[in-house]
């Protein structure tokens, strides 16, 4: 009798590191802070529509999403972008009623260049008004079926390189394009990244606290199978919705000992959702971390006013800015959280609304996603759990068309 | 040496019916779809306001919001619901800029009339705009400091009965005064709960699917703590997020035996979170079940043209209708999931998109949250664990005021 195995044992930080730079040369996204932008930032300031439409789902829109909903309430951008995400009929003709299609720049963005949603709604939006060089422009990797219609057309591409996964995209032309061409700053996003980029890889400020948080979430997988991001502004929703694709789709796989994975993404908003889901995670089953993220500065002095005070009993927020109750709302509820004593709970605070910050933090994450990839062993990269529903779909569609 | 104990087992269920229909006359949910709403019709068709300002937090606007976002999208009303939740300034400011303040009218719903987020937004509304009985109503407890403020300023009152729940709420004035006014059919909202309401209590065709679904969910719970609602229209978003609240904070509770519970709700809408969420469910660890709603019949034959011949591999989409194509997307997931046979997966198929069906699905889901209360045994209708955060809360900004 013989028998040999190599059971999955988590690794030293040590080796982790070691494989987290040997990644930089293989994986696109940690390219992306050094890239040159002046081929996005040159087309970008001559697009003259007032209304951007991005056709694109998943890791083509998420990314833009979160980044475009935390900087526009506080900017006023004269250009709005419009996200057609889904083949919902009823929500593909709602949003076409908030463009004016003669005055709209079309960017159709798929990694593929065969996402069914993307192609779908660019058909159904290309038959409503014609849709050239003159108003549109493509992000797809080379050689797809998209980037070869564009070019027969003449129609401007930009490249999503190959070893970029859609949803480490953000920071490639994906989302660079539709928001410089919006007005947000760019390179400010990028600097953000940096930051993150070199603090981490030169074992800085940032390296400890990712390690430490990877490793702990590694450690007490099975545990704590559920992870919440408990976000204290409505900015901040759809980042919340483009890190449950990060992790979701990133961790959610199968490792090298053939194990299926367990940590599950949640998102969650402050103080809204103190009157839904607090409930749970207070006398709920301890199966959940939670990470606060709160915004420092949110440059607005809109205070409670002074009046109303027959309505007695609240006296205390009187005069109060809305964001120092915001901020005293998010204390209070991290500190409720900790007082329980077994509900593992870590705050990140952000500086400002602004571009630098909320690249920083998504830089971070996705960081963090690829950290915690390497202490599962598995491939953070890819996403073969969703194909085989695409199979099925084909089939059966194809089929019909027999029939 | 003596030694007692009566270690908590799961009910047969008979015995758990016998406690729901004992429940109807102290619950005061279960009375609602039998009301009498003459006042709350006659008073809506007054309203003249173009704009609707719903000022209330959790249990007083997401179960509002659901049926609005539902039907808002193929119903051309001329008046719009606007929802002010949240202490976020920036998004406070933002929302009123979507207003015009002389043409609004403004809804304050807070049962216990002392909600933080609703006061301090209702005093800074009052502050910009003056608020009275020409252009307010509001919705709260008998005796609250809310309702008292009503009685003086001669303001038009609805109660909340005190056995109904924030999060049971919305098929009292919660709901039914702003969907009203708006120009949703309110009769056909409760005869919707009523045909859920006597199916279930009469044992006919929903009473066993609920209590089969509310037994498998409890007898696994620790095996599948996450209950993952996959909804196949984007109409459904708001939905999700009644769920959730209404999932998190009946189901999070301490049990008879002093046990944490274990059911966490997650909303996901296809076929968007396909391109995220699906690869986690399909290749993550095993702790979810999985709920499919699919809409039968969205009335909307908008095609996907047989255009764009040059790109190549989907022509099996040509000229389908998008209804079909979603239709054919969820059941390709459906499949793929089914054929894990290892994932607990159900469907519930929604007829139309109209107020009779989305209150259906609504108080179908009210009844299975009071079906797994009586299972696991606790207390569904209280939310003792978020009490805590508040008084910190009062406790900070009260020194504040001190020194």
């Amino acid at each position: 009798m013989k028998y040999s195995k190599n059971f999955y044992q988590i690794k030293s930080n040590e080796t982790i590191f070691d494989s987290m730079k040997d990644e930089i040369s293989e994986i696109g996204y940690y390219s992306l802070p050094f890239q040159d932008i002046s081929d996005i930032k040159s087309f970008a300031s001559k697009v003259k529509q007032k209304y951007i439409a991005i056709i694109g789902i998943g890791g083509s829109s998420l990314g833009t999403r979160a980044i475009y909903d935390f900087l526009r309430h506080s900017n006023n951008y004269e250009k709005s972008l419009h996200f057609f995400e889904t083949t919902d009929p009823i929500i593909l003709n709602s949003n076409i009623k908030d463009l004016d299609l003669d005055d709209t720049f079309f960017i159709v963005i798929s990694k593929s260049g065969s996402t069914i949603e993307t192609i779908s709604n660019f058909k159904y939006l290309d038959s409503l008004v014609t849709i050239d060089k003159s108003n549109c422009a493509m992000i797809t990797e080379e050689n797809s079926k998209l980037y070869n219609y564009a070019n027969n057309h003449k129609i401007k591409t930009f490249i999503i390189p190959k070893n970029v996964g859609g949803r480490f995209s953000v920071f490639s032309a994906v989302g660079l394009l539709p928001l410089a061409i919006v007005g947000v700053n760019i390179e400010n996003i990028l600097n953000g990244c940096k930051k993150l980029h070199n603090s981490f890889f030169n074992q800085e400020e940032y390296y400890e606290p990712i390690m430490q948080k990877a490793r702990f979430f590694v450690e007490n997988k099975h545990r704590f199978n559920i992870n919440v991001l408990f976000s204290y502004s409505s900015l901040l929703e759809s980042f919340n919705k483009w890190y449950i694709q990060l992790w979701g789709e990133s961790l959610g796989k199968i490792n090298i000992n053939g194990t299926k994975q367990a940590l599950t993404p949640i998102g969650l908003i402050g103080p809204i959702d103190q009157h839904s889901f607090l409930q749970l995670i207070v006398e709920g089953k301890r199966d959940k971390t939670v990470t606060f993220i709160k915004v420092n500065n949110f440059a607005d002095t809109t205070k409670v006013p002074n009046t109303l005070e027959e309505i007695k009993g609240l006296e205390y927020i009187d005069g109060l800015e809305f964001s120092s109750l915001l901020e005293e709302q998010a204390n209070s509820t991290i500190q409720a959280i900790e007082e329980q004593q077994d509900i593992p709970c870590d705050v990140i605070t952000i500086r400002a609304v602004d571009e630098y910050n909320i690249a920083k933090l998504m830089y971070a994450y996705q960081i963090l996603t690829s950290v915690i990839g390497q202490f599962l062993q598995i491939n953070t990269y890819d996403q073969p759990g969703v194909e085989y529903g695409k199979i099925i779909l084909k089939d059966k569609l194809s089929k019909d068309i027999i029939l």
